[in-house]
């Protein structure tokens, strides 16, 4: 399964490109326009655009160059990114349309239609960072078209049947697009992922590219968790506390991942990795937990909460999944009951997981949710409220991970049985 | 007419630099003032700042660090790019007040001038793409300047006798600079093209920052189409819809130049040059057929054939000149009937084109002006308009080919003969 | 006193990270929160968000990758950097706070407070420039801490006693930082800066960042001019005139600095280092004398006797205070004198000056403010209220140079104390 940038490679990928391309043009000339009431556009452009830039370079230059630390990789990495970026972009603005063309007709594009398209975007380029480096672009390119797929479906499925808010649906994109990176690489390489692929090595030259992006993705967070707020709640001062909110809880959270990758380290340096992936772990966390913090402190706090775990968790949760592998049957009830226990199961995985999205993305995540849980039933007047909203929000996230984990798990089954079979004889790696 | 970076250049640049900056500083004193309308420049503040500055950040940072691949002269192609956009800025927004000083007496600063000023900038450094790395900064600076003055008398030439749009012809900037900037390259390096110049050689360890600068002018080229579309129609709309469309010209780029990247290389790899040129080529096309584009697919399509003519452009347009050169005759009359044959004679060159100029530039603008042909007669009512419309802008390509090409082979004549007659014998180069 | 990456660094950066910022967590519960006025919120938030990201991306990337030009220490510079400044942007926002929690019982966090914090912490930015490479990052955090507590203090007394404009004390930063920076590397590298540490030698491969990291700054320093002028005098049009100032002042300063780094140059090169620090001293400049400046010909002037005595000064000042220093009794008066003869003391310095503060920062600095007296002195109508503004401004200025010169010497003196009196026997090193 090793990625073969063989020949075969060019009769594969164009014509995949090409036909996706295609398709979407033409669905494009059916379907899709430009929204033509100006007075609310005007309103829009000035209240969006420069966030939706912002959200637009943490996409393509955050997430590529974050990409680049691989060594004989670095170039690729940037590439696949900006590759599988523009492809994706254009299924998630046909994808969240199809509610609005069922009803309206037409697939509308805006201001607001584009930054959640590039969300879309960031929740496929999390998961596709946990196999990067050891899978192809045609492999990259499915597996994001499927992860959004997926997201959109789960984000449809707890506005319709649990009455979320759109702004929770879309802020579990970290956690969808996490543990959907995580089940992926556990299928495809569960066995084999001890002995290293020269691809994944670590290149310390272009390090310096790998903290730009993350130093650009840190840069623009409160503008990826502010810009959507305003849409549902028109109070721009909604809109400006998540601005302050994540920009503490990144600042508290830089200086805690400082701290513990120091005090890990036996040389007492501070570690590439750690600042690469921990500083960011605040602002995942806040994002998800938003809606519900109101003072500056409560951010600073999970800032701190979320880099302790991210870093811990980066350091130590392999150990344990080791140990625990080597009991036999832990590793089999897990994998057949994985829609109970996930959370077990989560130190069942040998997630060989290149970008580290677990600790990113997945374990601040689910704090940010725990968090947001605990803070709406403190707010709650009532016992009533309070378990209605546990309920509800409990579910919102069984059902985000039960889904986000079993189209990992078809995606990676389905690609594994693509190689076997046809692979094997013919190089054919889907 | 190797750059001879020896002492001699010592006692050149920093007289010229001098003279001209204390002469830019003279003209400002007695001439140019800051527009003291409050009113009007909130407005135009409220609109244009953060736009100006993505223009901004595309002209110092995408184009000057898309000239760092080139291997001893990375340093140098984002410092001497610094230092001509720094100097043709100051020359542009005199230039561009010449008119309004003979009128109003005075050059007035303001946000708008300051955009047209950068994208003259662009202009500018799209020519000099074409030497770069063969050329010494003394060179590079008075092309540039030259450049700016020609494109600035097209521009005006257009205006006043062809009552072409301002916008229309600001947008002719990539097709200026392209041409300009290829046959000063012919005229240069003739003869002995074929043996690369050292500081040509491609560096693959600075080919990332070469990445970065494409990847800052693919994500902030929708504010480089858009910026001034709103002055001279003073509907939102409008910008709002040339936003849109160049953000789907450009992922439709992406994806096609990729692919067609894999297609044409017999490894079936993604070529460095490919991803860093061709991407591009969906935003020029668009910006010079914006005016005309209202559908989105029609972006898209535009994006898909301008990747398509790019990516074929710098593969295989320069074995089809090799052949055509060994015919003496085509080459010779190509020659002296430049300005009724263009078209033809850009497959006469030996277009010794660093940057690749012809295959981002110059083929998707021409691209792009055929397309806002088309679709323009397509949208007519009567014949009469649509025959009157072609003539006009089959004239305005005609005058902006003729004048790029002439003044870019006199100013590679001019520079030449300083060469031959002073260079030879004490080392000047101009 | 050279750096110490051992295991010692391990107990001593995290005990005192986890405790400095659970302290800004508990200052921050009891007395800051978010300002409710969502009135002035809108207005600020349309006002000030996109400068304020400017002015972010200038701190973290701007100041943290220019200081990756030195060789095995490009990942720290850039680390480190993002450390200080996450911790030093808590401390400023409470600082600056001070005064309101006495007055109205709480810290209010809102857009103009967190610029007025990324102002501070690009102080202290400078400040620790000057000791970059050769000291832990213990010390640089409270270098850092301690130079914005002092930084405030000289911003709360110029207020009170002197009646100077908020503005004007904000744009110190640069001379603040510089001279404290100054001193601290004059206290504890007097001796033995002869012979260069080695992570201060220079690598040319990390260099192209560091001309990245200029490059954000140069191209951003509009915004961080013009940020705050609105404020105080609630005129856009000065706003937009900082903006046009700044500029044309960089633009020029660029240009100058090309011109005399190439003529003092013996191979006729662009220097890395000139481009680098002068191309920014024209920003600086303009920064300190801007409410003065009015004509765009006087921006441009100052811009280019900033980058003329930014260039000389890095280049020929070493050489003289070293000449200087073989004279023994200059050397002692002038350090017991230092607050009467700071001017002269400047040169009896062995500033041992990493980043070179003095010339980018410090000297023009000191010209900016010489071109805003004399501005506005000829601006003045009768002779009184000329010499009122004179007497004011020298205090001023020398009030801002004794607070940071002292406050420098005691930080120094401290950390050379702690170093001598526990370092030597514990490796301790604060």
């Amino acid at each position: 399964m090793a990625p073969q940038y063989a020949q075969s490679l060019r009769f594969r990928l164009p014509p995949l490109l090409f036909f996706l391309q295609t398709g979407f043009i033409v669905v494009f000339i059916f379907y899709v326009d430009i929204e033509q009431n100006v007075q609310t556009k005007q309103h829009a452009f000035n209240n969006y655009y420069s966030e939706f830039q912002d959200v637009h370079v943490m996409v393509i230059l955050g997430f590529g160059f974050l990409a680049t630390f691989l060594v004989r990789y670095s170039f690729s990495g940037a590439g696949f990114t900006l590759l599988v970026a523009a492809m994706a972009v254009q299924w998630a603005v046909i994808l969240n349309g199809v509610e609005s063309m069922y009803h309206r007709g037409k697939i509308w594009i805006n201001m607001r239609s584009l930054v959640v398209a590039e969300m879309c975007t960031a929740s496929s380029l999390i998961a596709i960072g946990a196999v990067l480096g050891k899978t192809n672009p045609v492999h990259l390119l499915l597996i994001a078209l499927l992860e959004i797929s997926g997201f959109v479906l789960n984000g449809w499925l707890l506005q319709t049947f649990l009455k979320v808010q759109f702004l929770n649906t879309i802020m579990l994109l970290h956690i969808f697009g996490a543990f959907f990176g995580l089940m992926l690489s556990w299928v495809l390489y569960r066995q084999g992922s001890e002995q290293q692929h020269e691809k994944e090595k670590i290149d310390r030259k272009t390090g310096l590219f790998s903290v730009m992006g993350t130093l650009f993705l840190w840069m623009f967070w409160p503008s990826f968790n502010s810009v959507l707020v305003e849409v549902d709640h028109l109070d721009r001062g909604r809109s400006l506390r998540a601005v302050y909110s994540t920009y503490l809880a990144l600042a508290v959270s830089a200086v805690t991942a400082a701290g513990f990758s120091v005090l890990t380290s036996p040389q007492g340096k501070l570690n590439l990795f750690h600042i690469q992936r921990c500083t960011l772990a605040g602002g995942v966390a806040i994002g998800v937990a938003m809606s519900a913090v109101h003072l500056p402190w409560v951010a600073m706090a999970i800032g701190f909460a979320a880099a302790l775990i991210s870093t811990l968790g980066s350091r130590y949760i392999k150990v344990r999944i080791n140990k625990f592998l080597n009991c036999p049957w832990a590793f089999t009830i897990s994998y057949y009951c994985f829609f109970l226990f996930q959370p077990l199961m989560l130190f069942a995985f040998e997630c060989h997981d290149t970008c580290g999205v677990l600790s990113v993305h997945g374990l601040p995540g689910i704090l940010g949710w725990m968090v947001q849980l605990f803070l709406q039933i403190a707010d709650s007047d009532d016992l009533t409220t309070a378990v209605r909203f546990a309920v509800f929000h409990i579910c919102t996230l069984l059902i985000t991970l039960s889904l986000s984990m079993s189209l990992g798990l078809i995606t990676g089954d389905f690609q594994q049985y693509c190689t076997y079979v046809i692979g094997v004889t013919g190089g054919l790696e889907l």
